[in-house]
This record gives C-alpha cells, structure tokens and sequence, in this order.
C-alpha cells in the first residue's frame, strides 16, 4: 500500500509501505476512505515531537471501512464503515473506566505518533472494539471525519471542561480549526455572547458566520481591553485557549470574570506566567485536557440530527495520493485561507 | 472601647476608639467575646496590603454577642450569640445569589482590612443577617471562633475545590493553620491517603496527629521525588497548596496525576511558572478561592455532631488586652509551637 | 385601586380593593404594566386550592414600575421598571442561600395566593430586593412576563431538573404553557430528538413550530407504545410530565430509558402509582419542584440576546380592566387556542 | 466439581456439576476460595425470580483464584486472586461506557442468575478483565468478599445516589445486610446524624454498633412521627430504602426534608403509591439502581487504608460443602442474628 511516511524533521515521502496486519486479537484493520491532517502533523514534520521515529505513518483522523478483525472483536465485522477515533482505549484499564481514554494505559494518543496512522491507504486500529465508532449507511461520512479528532477537542477540552452555560460571555482565544469546533460546539450550550480573538482577519469572518457575536483582532487592538470593554468591566464567564502559547493564555487569564472557567485547548511548548498575585482570589478554575474523545457519540447524535454542520470546517479537497500537496495548502492556512482538508482514497 | 489599631507598616497600638454605631438598617454591633489572629493580619501589619489604612482596627474573626441590631435586621437580636463571618454578605447581589459571597458586590472580605474589624471590644457588621451565625446556648465558642475563617478556607478552598473523594490519595502542601485545617475537613471525605509536606517538622508531627498518613519535610527531602514514590509514580489525586509560594506551587503541579485537582488556597504575592508544555495533556484542574463561608453551617453541623475538633487548632490563649503579646507569639509560630490564639473579650 | 377578587369557589369580581402600601423596610409597592393568568389561577378560582381567602387578590406574574420602596430596600428606587417573580426570597433563610427559593422561610410561592398578587394595578412585594429583577430600558416587557413563572418553571423543573444534555431524545407530556416552556428552554442544550406527546392536535401543531421533532396524540395512539418505538425499544433519556396526573405520570415512568431522568412540573392532586417492581433496578432519577426562580437572571440574558422568544407563548391580549373576559378565554384554551394572556393596564 | 443447583422453587442440592470451561476469548475460569448467600438467592430459592431455570448454579459473590483465562484476557492470568464482580461488564457498549454496567448490552447481573454463579468450586466470568479485580498478596480475602455485591449496593444505589454531605442528617431504612452496608459506606461522607429504622432490635443494636446515632423500631414507634421529631419537623436530608416494600418506601417519602434526596436499594415486587399530592412541591429527587459496581476500584482502597471494616458484616463461617446448612442459617437471620456468612471452599 502507499502512505504518508516521516522521514525526520522536514521530511516526509508518499512511498509503498507494508499493508498493516492484524497483531493482537483485539486489532481492526482498517481501508482508509477519507482522511484529513491535524496542526499537530504539522508539528511532526517540522521534528517538534522528537519521540516520532523516522518511517512513521502519521495521521490520527479518519473514516474507513473495516477489512479484517482480530478474533476478539465484536462490535464490528468485514465491510462495516467506521470512524476512526484519535484516541486509542482499551476500555479495561483504570483511565479507561473513568472515561479519560487519553491516559488509557494501552493506549491514548498513540495513532500516527507512536504507532502508525491513518494518512495511508490501511490503518491498524488496536482495542478496536473501543476505539472505533459505527456509521449507519447513508451517513456524510465527509462530514464525521471531523469526530475523529477537531470536534471532540474542541468540545471536551473547551467548551465542557469550560463548562458553558446558557445565557454565558464567552471568548475563544484563537480561530483555527480547533477553536472553531470549539465555537461550533459551544453553541450547544446557548451562550448568550460568543467572542472571537485572532490575529487574521479571515478566520474572524469566518468565526463571525460560525456563530460568534463579537470579534477581536488582536494584532490590532488590545484583545484584553476590548474584551472587558465588551462585558463592561466584568471579563467573561468561560475563556477557551485555543493556541498554545503565552500570550493567548494570558489574555485568557485576565479577561476572566470573578468565578469563571479557563479550559485550555492549545498544545504548549513552554511554560507559562501564572499571575497568582490577582487570581489567588478570584475563584477561577482552569483545566488542561488532551481530548478523550468520550463524547464522541453524544457528537455523533448532534451530528445526525443536524445540530451542527461540522463540513463547515473543511475548506479543501484532495486525492489521498495528493498528501505532499495537501500539507502545503493546510501548511499556509493563512494565506490558502484553509482550515480542514479531506483526502479521499480513490483506491 | 479598646482595639487593635494598625498605624502603618511595622506599627500597631492597643488604643481607644470610638465604640461603633450603626450606620446602615442592615447593621448590627457585636460586642466581642473571643477573637483570633490571621496569618493576614501579619501581612497587613507588616504593610504588605498598603491599601489598609492608618487607624484600620485589624480582625476578621470572632465570636460575639449582639449589641444592637438595625431595623431590618430580623434573624438575630440583641443578646443573641453569633459567629461572625470573615466574609461579609448582602444576599441579593449576583455573586451572593450564585454561593459566591467573596465577590459580593458590597461586601466581601471588607472586615479588618476596609472596615474596622474584630481585635476589638466591639465590631459593626454590614449586612448582619447574612454575615452572622446563631450560636445555641450551650455550644463551645471557643471551637466556633475557628468557623470564622480557618475551617471554611480550609475546607471551600482546599478539599471542596480539590473535590477529595473516598480513596483518593491526596497532598496538602503546608502545615500552617489553614493546611492544618484542609488536613481535618478533608477526612469528612475519607481519602485513603494524606500526604503532609512542610519544612517544620513540629508541624509535621501536629499533621501526623491530626490524621496524615505521611509527612514530607520538604527542607531536608525532595518532596516531589518523595510523593511521586510514595504513590508508585502515579502522582495525587488533589494537591492542595497552602503556602502562597512558587516553590510549593510547582510541587503541587508537579505530583498531581494525570485527571487530578490543584486546589490553591495560598496567598500569593507574585506570579509562579506554569508548566503547559508537560501540563497541557494532563487533564487537570487548578483552582482558586477567597473563602466564600457558604459552608458555614454544614461545618457548623460536623462541630456540632463531634466529627471535627476545632480546638485542636489552638495552641495559645491571651486576653483582649493582650493582643499586642499575641501579635508575638502569633509572629513567632515555629519558635513558639503556635498554631491558632485565642484571645478573651474579659470585659 | 381596582383588582381582581377572589370571593369563594367560582366567584370573582373586578373590584376596587385600598392601594397596597409598605408594611416592612424591605417591600416595594409596584404598579402593575402587564399582567397574566396562570393555570395554577384557574384552580384557586375553581375552589381547588381552600388555603385561598375570600378577599385575596389573585395573579403571581408580571412587570412594573416601582412606586415605593422600604428603607431597607437597595436594589431598586422610584420609577424603576421590574419582572415580579412568582417567587418571594428572602435571601437569607438556610433554604434561600442553597438556592432553594421556592421554600424560602419567609417566602416561596405566596403571591396572589397567600397574599395579595398581581392582576391588581398595584402590587406589594416583600423582600423586594431579591424577588424583584431590574428591567433595562428598551426591553420588550411584554415577552419578560414569561420570566415571572413560565419560563423558570419549565426550564427548572422540567430541563434542569431533567439534566437535557446535547444529543438526547427526550419526551415532554402535555403541551400547554408550561409544557411549551419547557420545550423552548430545553433546546439550550440542543437535544438531538424532543417528543411532544398531548391530547389537543392543536398544541402538537404549536409544539411543532417551537421545535418539536415528534409528536404523539395520546388519545388517538398508544403513547408509550410510539415513543418505544420512535426510540428503538431503548425509551427517552428525559421524560418530563407537565400535567400533573397519574396517567401522563405513568407514561414517563413507561418510557423513561435505563439511566434516564424523569423531571416532574405538574401540579399534582392525587398519588400515583410507581411501579417499583420494574423500576428498582433502572437506575432512574425523579425529581419534583416548586420553581425556585433561581434561574430568571440567566433566562433573562437568553431572552436579550434573542436565544428564545418567548412571546410565542402569547396568544391573546386583553386590557386589565377586561381580566374577567381574560379568565373566560384562558379558560377555555382548546377551544380558544390560547396559551399565554396578556393584561396591560393602562391606567 | 460439586455446587449448589438450582431445582424449582423451594428446591436446592449440593451435587456434582461439569467443571466450567472456557467459551469465549474474554472469559477466565475461577476457582472459588471464599463465597457468600445473598438475599437475592433467597428469593431465588424461594421461586420469585421465575427466569431462573432448573440446573442454575446460584451466586454472585466471591473472591477466588484464576485458573484458566481465554486468549483476550489481558489483566490476570492463572494463580492471580481476583475479586468477583456480582456484574459482569463488557466495557465496550453504550452503558458501560457511561459507567452503566448493570446496563451492559452483554452483561449486567446475569452470575448465579442466567448464567451458573459461584457457590461452586469453579465459575465461569465471561469479560473476565472487566468484570474482575486483582487481590494484592496479604490482603484479607475473607473481606473483600464484601465487595462483590454488598458494599457497592449500599454504597452506589444508597450512599452515592443518596448524594449524603458532611454534616448531613440521613435516615435508612432496614438494617438487613445492605442497609448496614449503606450506613458503614455512608460515614465516608461525615453525616452528623444517622437514624435506622427496622423492626428488629438485634439489628438496631448492630446498627449502633456501626455508627448509627439513633435507631426506630418501627414495629413498636411511629417511624414517621420519631424520624420528623428527631429532625425539629424538617426530616431528612437522605432516605435510604433498603428493605423493598410499600411501607418502608412511604416512610421514606414522609421523612424526606424539602430538596431531599429518597435512594432506593431495595428490591420491589410490586408498585408503591407515589404521593405526588405533597411531594410535587417539595423539590425532592427519588432514584433507583441495580448496582454497577463502578466504584469497587475506590471501596478497595478504603478497605485497604482500614477506613471500612467490612468484615463487620460477617456473622457465621462454614465450608462451601455445607452451603445447604448454611442457607438455613441465613434464611433465619433474624434468629439467628445472621448478617453475612463466609463459605470456604477448602478442596
């Protein structure tokens, strides 16, 4: 089979590979249909995850149908259609039955990280009983790519662990892709006000028809003024970090109201300032999560009833074949405007 | 009447002054039978907290008998014995409609620090319906003084907001009054494990009576390395931190496992290092608290009912007059073997 | 002043009854702008509730502009506009710091019913400071009516109680105004399917355009047997019963899935049977509830930023004068195809 | 092997059986080292439960040693002690993953019930890694025996539901085996005041024994009138029922304070009258469960820290061979001042 193999910082090959095998009774083989690449790919290419050995199939979102499964396996047989969850769990182990199926202890965030993933045209999917979502017939299956990975981050990490309320001030701090699962999912909980912070001004517009109420571009204006100007001098009830670095946690943490939730999304590379000295008594809460991917049928339902629209987030189409080309478009999102692309396997 | 009086960093006076009187309908004068000192009244002595004025009587805590009451006071009258809160109340603004009386929107922590306070003869009490608590005839007002402030910090800031459940491992980090609190109200929850990290090692064998299950002496052992041993690598389930210090933060953040609770009650001065790039995808969960006392009366009832022993908390009595006497022994606490002072009203 | 009088079972008048006027520092007397009529009016009119004097002015909803103010009252002052809530709190009794308004020691539901109420030109509210909330200038106060009871009730007892989350399939038994109410707020949580189940095509048409999926008429078709059936044998997550009978009570507990909530609003006149021996090993929650009206301040920003509408609920309106003819209509609500009246005096 | 059969209502041997093999790839064979009578069995016994078939092995309870596991076990393999789960969970369907085990699409309580259970010298655990949890050498087998069924029962469908607080007053109602469960489990939450209601004062005075700070024998006092006089006329924050009949259940409605919480763990035969005339208004939450065992993890690392002596709860000891002697010791608990008894398989 072909897949997209890293080879190291900066490189990276759509070369033939070994078609995976079932190894433990509890494994899924499965045939890729339609794939997408994450930001945290990106960062793989450029060598930011040293821990990626060279010859890794990276890749950790995706639907397929399934083409082989170990004899343990029976939620799913030959033929079914499957998404293919970012998060491996093996459903018996302590974290998995408290449902953080990150820390899963044979498993978590290992797909196209420490295993090999899913930009190829067959993936192994350990615990697959576990780590596998059925698609009815008749699905968009284009669209439940988005619930292997970007909905659910952005819905459990952010706007549940941010605890969004009805009649809420929010702000999401950042509007990539993540963020804007993060603001789509949101809504599910009626905010009243929904702010948007950026630095580029086509993903506040697009933040603006995803549903936020108010939009900061915060190249060009104090994010942390505006923010208080807008709630009146109160700060928000739920601040969700949608970047990674410093100064977006920072405007999170001074632009939450008395009480309020900071729910970080962004994968850090550094620490950062916490200013103890004025929120030691302001009853804040923050969290940290990499995604479970527990809701993912809760999502699943939203999805079905046309809560949310989540082919809103893809903005580019490709041939599987054309990954190299794909990392590109998704590599200059700014300027290609791009926030998720769809590889289809035409094989 | 006579009071304490801070006069500016480094000066204080046991003085005259005016007895209060009652200036709004929802006031009430306590005269004052037992009162204590807070780690924040020595802050504030040594001018740490410079928006504390010249003449400010100090004192946040005490038992009392009403003297009077305002008009629209109706839960209490004169004679009555109370408790009074460190936190002051008016019960109709949003933040005390939601349980959040810290951020009352004309009260909060106001007593002995925006107002006169309780290291006097007597006290005015805003919003006395709401700041008070009945005290039956009969009960040890000696214990309740800890009601105050110490045992609903201890206990809201700490082990509510660290959510301590049956079986959980749990570290508080500090052995002063208010760890030692955190440390009793915690087994109203019965972890299983109470790590107690300090550089006292009085302290440490106080913790060990009042119920931890191991003790770390930070000074002479790497507590991380320490507690991270003691639970097999795993980490606590809720670190609670009640010092104020980065040195003690870190170590909370340090050895919290992965889906576990930082519960910060310290009173921070600056900012400390938050270490997102481990932290990001630990699902856990930091907080901070100003005591809101909603607790009160559930503490109230575990004194009561003989589940908790406030006096074990105090370790020195003084009268009134002694105040000036108590500051030093107070000021001294690892010399002098001090925890919490009472001071008698013997007038 | 003129209002209406309840003189025994079946006999009211439209009567000119003394001006209300302040009897503690925390009333308000308030002049009534719009007014309503709840089902809950019909009963005491009907004799259903003897606890109801003859010489009672009756009504417990509406909105208006402050006349008078007790010295004790803060929030408010002359000329201020307000929403009544059906609710008196007092805000400083153990059950109103837990939020549990509705059995306030010096309160809960009394308005209209154990004092003088609202279908009246002027209104006295006791503890006016926390049972009235302010109204901003430029409001549409005729769609804030609905926040004096209908609203809360629906979203409390019914969507709170009932714990709706995004993705369930719930039932609502009975579509009149509370029903309806608690089909408008349940969509904050955006459940994935909402089955209306009703006698009246007429409401199930309503229901319809205000978000239900599905609709059942009981009195043509087996209700538990079609909402089995729409849910695949498996039942409802949520089953909330807004008529208060036994035969709409047992079709929740018939429908209610395994793990799921049965939310109960209904104004109740008989026991009901329970079968335990199917639902011991359910694992099921009921809840009952007298609205707290704890939630009318986040009702009230949903309403602002447009998140609901709630003068869909509105189908007639009559001038204050014309109550009796109100009753009339309001009465006959099949027939007239009413939901919610309104009454404006325009004295 | 020799166990004990199932023949028909009032029917039972102790006789020779095929050995438990091995069917699916998730099952372990265990032998029994220690196992227990329920009251289920009883009802068992006596016919009540009719799906259960001539031949069934009887018994849901037990610690033992694994002898066989199938090729998908991961968490034990032979010669590891193991505690037996009275549920079986496949930990891979919708219920189980939202903690639902009694739920499970391919378990649930189906040991010593639809499949052969463990009064026997072998026993087949199908999801044997779910469904089992590992001993660590030298713990006291004999109580952890207490954590197949009746800690968890009393603790998830009576203490945990019941939602019991520090400072809590709390009534249960029957001090059988897992009403005493519940008032032992119970105490992990600091309750200040724990009445236990039953007809026999033998367990009464075992009730006292355990914690209980007033007991009603119902037989010879008005439970009702005792239980609302010990409260000052406000009853009871949490009910428990753990009996399973009308009478006990009604008491526990009429005892229950406004917002109070009824947790049913009793076993129903038939329906209860709901009085929804009173209860409608009292913001009160009834729930009901078959127990998941999700929390056996947490109750064993409160055994294990010696927070709970569950062996407290044993009364009489005998060899598995005299199974028949001792179901007629426990059948007559009451004489016989049984609670739990211990059958060592000693082959």
């Amino acid at each position: 089979m072909n897949a997209l193999v890293y080879h190291g910082a900066g490189k990276k090959a759509w070369e033939e590979k070994p078609k995976p095998v079932i190894t433990k009774s509890t494994d899924a083989i499965v045939k890729i249909l339609k794939t997408t690449i994450c930001g945290t790919d990106l960062h793989i290419m450029k060598g930011d995850l040293p821990e990626v050995k060279d010859g890794r199939i990276i890749g950790h979102e995706g639907v397929g149908i399934i083409e082989e499964t170990g004899s343990a396996v029976s939620n799913f047989k030959k033929g079914d259609h499957v998404i293919i969850s970012c998060v491996t769990s093996c459903g018996k182990c302590e974290n998995c039955k408290r449902g953080m199926y990150s820390h899963c202890a044979d498993g978590g965030w290992i797909l196209g990280y420490m295993i090999d993933g899913c930009q190829a045209e067959y993936v192994r999917i350990p615990h697959a009983d576990n780590s596998l979502y059925p698609i009815p017939a008749g699905s968009d299956e284009e669209a439940l790519v988005m619930l292997s990975d970007i909905l659910p981050t952005g819905f459990e990490c952010g706007v549940l662990n941010g605890q969004v309320k009805p009649g809420d001030t929010i702000a999401i701090v950042g509007a990539g892709p993540v963020g804007l699962a993060a603001l789509l999912t949101s809504q599910f909980y009626t905010p009243a006000e929904i702010i948007v912070i950026d630095v580029d001004d086509n993903r506040l517009a697009v933040a603006k028809t995803f549903g936020a109420t108010q939009t900061i571009n915060s190249s060009k204006e104090n994010a942390v003024e505006k923010a208080m100007a807008l709630t009146n001098g109160k700060g928000v009830d739920v601040a969700i970090e949608a970047v990674g670095v410093e100064a977006t946690f920072e405007i999170c943490t001074e632009i939450i109201a008395a009480g309020g939730h900071v729910a970080n999304i962004g994968v850090h590379g550094k620490s950062v300032a916490l200013h103890m000295e004025t929120l030691w008594s302001k009853n804040i809460t923050i969290t940290t999560r990499l995604v479970d991917t527990v809701t993912t049928p809760m999502l699943y339902k939203t999805v079905q009833a046309k809560k949310i629209e989540p082919k809103k987030l893809i903005t580019h189409h490709f041939r599987l074949d054309q990954v190299i080309e794909a990392y590109d478009t998704f590599g200059n999102a700014a300027k290609e405007k791009a926030l998720k692309v769809i590889l289809t396997n035409e094989g």
